[in-house]
């Protein structure tokens, strides 16, 4: 694996194995010394395009955690992005002897273009509506955490599917772990392209939600509210956020994710939040083990 | 001690405690080798939703200094702001394994908040009006390198105490060292509150600096100017400012201190900044020193 | 050598020995372990009042490399502008035992200025339209590379050569290494005092660039066209730009450079760029390695 660019590429088993590494890297690292040499000499950048300040701390302190050199680059806003195309903005930190270059953009391909022009090892931190792989690794390690298995589970993703590179990523890595998804969301945000890849969609919440070992809440974009694509934050939530009484429709050990930040009282009620099978707080954690793994495994192939 | 959320509840004891281990870090790594280890395998996180480039430094520094692994957020028009409550980060920031929150707020009691949220200890770099505590150890730190003592000194606060939360820090941290404290500015600028606090206020500044063992400015925020606060700048220098004729009515060692940034010739003249009883250069050299002791401090619990 | 303020003042000798030490740790730092620890204990601040990531980057890498703590101030919008000059700035940062400081400035001689009030090394990382000097020392360093030798190059320099730091320091440089340099621009965009420096300078950019074994394009600064110095982007290409046909009139091997980031199509076609003789990206990377010198240097001084 040179890069990490989506988990449409994957293997299930490698998956198995980043998670077989993030559970060992959270033992031995996170709830241990908090420092690991393993990626000493190595430098790792972040380049942000789109602004991710849990995202980009995440990665930041998986990258020092290993003892890797560690350098922000906030493109939104600075010069980088001014005059100079991705492709050159590639070619220069490449040449400043990166190691592994972690890039957010909002246009679907940007880390795969990166790639193509830099020795570096490229990790996609989101990418237009396209993929976000260590959000949806971080997701399978809480659910393998969790319930002890992510084979036959059933999945539930509410919210914007359609724009969610979240909701897609964790298609791709829940399919291949052997679970079953299943979507709910407005009408108006439904992907058309899911048919194909062999996902129920429902409209209505609460069929999805049913039975469900697993509820995963999207983040809803408020600016999209704007265009006309749902209805008032209150609506929204009364038709497709998840509360005490939706959730009843779960498993009864079902638990519940979201990718955060949450809009308390949208997606979630805050009775669910902070409620007991809530998990949000374990994807934080987790989330920061992923990264050191992905991180350690392409800083050593 | 798990945090440092102000002065008000640290007994004297242990304020003298915290400037002996800043004395020794002084001379052992300031003026040493600056690379200790006692932090190593700790992360320190600053969260600062107010912009302050010199205390974030002094911050960061200390943390690196001492082989933490150090992470900033800048708030202020980031992503943490948005659609998140302070706690919901409170809780982001726990589950990244942060050792310690540094946290600087408009908002009185936002470090208190946050402390309840994670098991991180919590360092308040300043909260609204209320506590700054960091700052006044640093300007303890430097009564005590330069007279000798704290106990019996005379303490002259000049500017706007009512916004100051340098000033409330202070008031705290000298009453219980055995120091004496008047206060003097604009009417407008005095707290209600200080009679309880057994504080001599004065508004004519000349009373208040007469045989002062300390002179200390307070930075003046010249948007309060526009709201009517305190009249233009030239009059605010000409009835509160520390010039050479003022600073001849203190003990003659006086020395002169503000938090700095000064404003020139606002505050305090340009003769007192670089004259020889100012040590306002040595506070912040203590300013580093106070954080690092207080971030070992509260390491080691 | 205290600090690094500009090559006006730097001897043939100084600089060949900082062009030894970059090509020493390009081989055992860049192209090794990229972990050394010769400025382990000693801290860099770089303080950017212009917006550079790029060359902020290549200071923080290079810093980092060599295991010194690194810590940046963004002081365009920050509080160290506000109400604070920067002599007090310069005190302040001392006063934070800050081995050395990196600064860029819009105002020429600022560099100069800090100096003065600090015991740390001060490097020039650009101030106004006077001298960038680590940017010369890689733009020799690649020459070297490149062509094996310094002296005796014809060396064009092609653009805004008044308003460009980069040309100023070029100039001083090659000077003293022996090279001969010839300018070309736009009338309105030629310096007056250059005669005195013993340049050739051309309007006719073909006339420059015949026979030069270097073709340097400088960054022209899209926001001067609206002041009337230069007329569309489209003109200065095909007056002042570098393509294919104009760089036929150089010498067979010319190499041609630019200090990044490129203007695609305007200062270079697209074809020059990442053409067989563009050694744009080997500028890059030698930009790390003369900064890990100058460092090393002014740290053991």
């Amino acid at each position: 694996m040179k890069d990490l660019l989506g988990l449409k590429d994957v293997s299930g088993q490698e998956i198995r194995r980043i998670l077989d590494e993030a559970f060992r890297l959270k033992k031995e690292v996170l709830e241990g010394s908090k420092k690991d040499s393993c990626l000493s000499g190595k430098s790792v950048i972040t380049l942000f395009y789109e602004n991710s300040t849990r995202t980009r701390l995440s990665f930041e302190l998986a990258s020092k955690y290993l003892g890797a050199t560690a350098a922000n680059i906030a493109a939104s806003g600075s010069s980088v992005a001014k005059g100079e195309t991705l492709i050159d903005t590639a070619k220069t930190i490449d040449r400043m002897a990166a190691d592994i270059v972690i890039i957010r953009h909002s246009a679907s391909g940007a880390p795969h273009l990166i790639s193509r022009y830099t020795k570096a090892a490229v990790v996609n931190a989101g990418d237009g509506m396209h993929e976000h792989p260590t959000q949806a690794l971080l997701d399978l390690m809480t659910m393998q955490e969790k319930k002890g298995r992510i084979e036959g589970l059933r999945v539930a993703i509410v919210g914007d599917v359609k724009h969610s590179r979240v909701a897609r990523s964790n298609i791709y890595g829940l399919h291949k772990m052997g679970a079953e998804v299943v979507l709910a969301g407005p009408s108006t945000l439904m992907p058309a392209d899911l048919e194909a890849m062999g996902v129920k969609t429902y409209c209505d919440v609460d069929r999805a939600v049913y039975g469900a070992d697993v509820v995963m809440g999207l983040r809803i974009q408020l600016e999209r509210q704007k265009k006309g694509l749902f209805p008032t934050v209150r609506e929204y939530h009364k038709f497709f956020g998840i509360d005490e009484r939706r959730l009843k429709l779960a498993a009864p050990d079902a638990i519940v994710m979201h990718p955060g930040p949450v809009n308390r009282g949208v997606e979630l009620s805050a009775d669910v939040i902070d409620g007991p099978q809530s998990v949000i707080c374990d994807q934080v954690t987790n989330g920061v083990c992923i990264r050191m793994a992905v991180l350690k495994m392409l800083a050593e192939r």
